[in-house]
């Protein structure tokens, strides 16, 4: 089971809010809204998704990453790497 | 008329592939799919509007800014300033 | 002339101050002082390099690049595509 | 102990460079160089930073925060919020 599953719902109603805001872009580009306030509604929906991977990231290491430390063995390893190799997309992103 | 409306099309269609993520990422909460996989997603579809939000900003640098600065007066001023705002939102989402 | 000779002063100044960060932070690893607390002093140098670079674009925007537009020519184009370029890295960075 | 004493000298190492790299800028905006050039140096010292936070954390994570979970109680909870209020810092840095 998924660390998050306890969040789903606030998940999933977070992404449907970053798939509104993509909507309405479509929206500004067929109508020719004005460049800057174009940039302007990416940057929010950027910023929302990062928000997003901050918050799954956070519960995967208080759950996932704990959880394999706690098991012992070669695990915890594996999963340190794996969430620092994440965290690294998510800065260079 | 915006300045990017020779590229409108190609916009939508990039805009419409963003969405399209945002929807995969819906899916993949729904089913309980690996954080670490939902975070690769997450940064892809940043990557995505990333992308997007410079091609646009290039366009409005070449055009407008540009067209403001040839008519001179003032308002290649508030052209620059809005450009230098909107490129700090950017750097900072 | 470069087109930021005005704030010249204030720039070294700003860059001085990143130095003594950069320095504080070789202390720090010296003395072995806790990675979190190194972290965040690491935030704060990128933060005022990125504060730098924002405040360097738009002076070069109100200078080199409007000055070009108004020169005519192909040389605007040239300006842009580079200020753009410029731009992209640091959205990267 | 911190957790990455065994990297101290390849840190330090890392650090003079980008100081040095700072030391260039500030001779670079002396001699009046071209912004172009100097925000392709301050985008260089921005990574370089940035890779040196991303090596910093993830030996925080596989030191202290396992650590941390290993030895049980509350510190491990502790450690994660600590560590994703950080990788927050970096993300938005």
């Amino acid at each position: 089971m998924a660390s998050y599953s306890a969040e789903k719902d606030a998940y999933l109603k977070r992404l449907r809010r970053v798939e509104g805001q993509i909507r309405g872009l479509q929206r500004m580009i067929e109508e020719d809204k004005y460049c800057i306030d174009i940039l302007t509604q990416v940057s929010a929906a950027t910023k929302a998704l990062q928000a997003f991977s901050l918050e799954l990231l956070d519960e995967h290491l208080a759950g996932c990453v704990v959880d394999a430390a706690r098991a012992g063995g070669k695990e915890a390893e594996v999963k340190v790497r794996e969430a620092s190799n994440a965290i690294a997309r998510l800065v260079k992103s």
